[in-house]
């Protein structure tokens, strides 16, 4: 599994100030920080910048990049802050995300033909909701393959996010045993390995112990790699989550294993 | 996932000696122990015992069973013990185990029937070799299958169990996913849910660090989980190790979670 850091977000007050009194230093020693913690590569959330969209997305990538070579996750909502962050990206960069909303099919897919860049998925109705069950979330997943079909964007740019629920959530648990079973079967369903991603910082938001959020994640990380995926996006400074993604990308491979490989 | 502790066997020197000595002391409060550090099941590993076995065997039983009530696995390869471990025992009892060794299905297998108790079937080819895929998996399964019902035992009572691979072996974490596939399908090659064991202390067998070795234990114990693992042999004493399993236990259901219900 390839760890991305979702430490770089504007709901992070540091990050926040930084962006609105343009001081590049925060931004950088968090970009430092997650690399030393593990990242492999760097979401940035912008969240939806409704003012200065395009001069503050231009300036949290370059900052970003002014001190790593990671590759980057644009993640807005916003396609005026997508377009800046995508042409302002001398590194790898992927687009997070669209779903069936209109506006998105709209505004965001076209940018992953046009800079040729991978692009997530979210399996999520076109009005936001959370698909109820397994069929429907592979209904939504077909429908997310044909419209990047249509858009004439490469399948191998598409990277599916089947949305994790948080645990909280009355049928929180139920859902996520869903999203395990629609992982195992994804492949099948598109007749190639489609990449994945998880959000799993989603499981634990709300209130809730410390001590048992990071036990909900650690334990969650590795039904989700046994069931493929291919992606975490998760607080890299959690540092036994981290541990435990380095644990199962060693424990599935077919190599020889030595317990140097372990976390 | 169902607790069962790995600690009371003969291969803990205190163990053996309570066993030479036939002092029930260090036996009970093993058992108190591993009642109290979450089992809810005993495995009771005697080992060959080439002396006396009856007279040990009924000694280990009715020791654990003067101060708990859980059910308990008869864990050794000589039929006299084991007979005597079912005839001594009051409380649910499993036979643990037999494989297609000529010897087990002669002398072993039966007693399942004549006690009607469940019975662990390992994964072995006939010569006690572990299989070397997932198809040869299938197919010792099949065939154990199908000695059970050539011996009249209800399938109900049979557990499966893959003997999971040590990671230091040459080829240890590719068994293992074989393994993980193998759970995943295994209801599906008998058709009805058969249970199945596995044994997380095989896992780090052999020399390693520590904190390391209960990494790899932790990781793989929620993708045996959300493979379909049904029963872990496990060493309790492993506090985390058992808390991933309790956490395990939680969220794979369709319960309501709060986050008590973790570890």
């Amino acid at each position: 599994m390839i760890i991305v850091a979702d430490n770089i977000q504007i709901t992070n007050p540091v990050i926040a100030e930084a962006v609105n009194k343009m001081n590049p230093d925060p931004i950088c020693k968090m970009a430092i920080e997650c690399e030393r913690a593990g990242a492999d590569m760097l979401d940035i959330n912008s969240g939806p910048l409704y003012r200065e969209a395009e001069v503050k997305m231009r300036f949290l990538i370059e900052a970003v990049q002014s001190v790593s070579d990671l590759p980057v996750l644009i993640d807005t909502a916003n396609p005026v802050a997508m377009r800046a962050g995508l042409e302002a990206s001398k590194n790898i960069t992927i687009i997070n995300g669209f779903s069936l909303e209109s506006k998105k099919l709209d505004l965001i897919l076209p940018m992953a033909r046009e800079f040729d860049t991978c692009i997530i998925g979210f399996l999520l109705h076109p009005n936001s909701h959370v698909p109820s069950n397994a069929d429907e979330r592979f209904q939504v997943a077909l429908e997310i393959f044909s419209a990047i079909q249509q858009e004439g964007i490469k399948k191998e740019n598409l990277i599916i996010d089947p949305v994790l629920a948080p645990v909280s959530w009355q049928d929180g648990l139920s859902q996520n045993m869903e999203i395990l079973s629609v992982l195992n079967n994804l492949d099948d369903l598109f007749g190639f390995p489609v990449r994945t991603i998880g959000g799993i910082s989603n499981l634990t938001t709300g209130s809730g112990p410390i001590r048992k959020k990071r036990l909900v994640e650690k334990t969650y990380i590795p039904m989700l790699a046994n069931s493929g995926l291919d992606m975490a996006l998760v607080n890299v400074f959690h540092r036994e989550s981290v541990q435990t993604i380095k644990t199962c990308r060693s424990l599935l491979t077919r190599r020889i294993f030595t317990y140097e490989d372990a976390g």
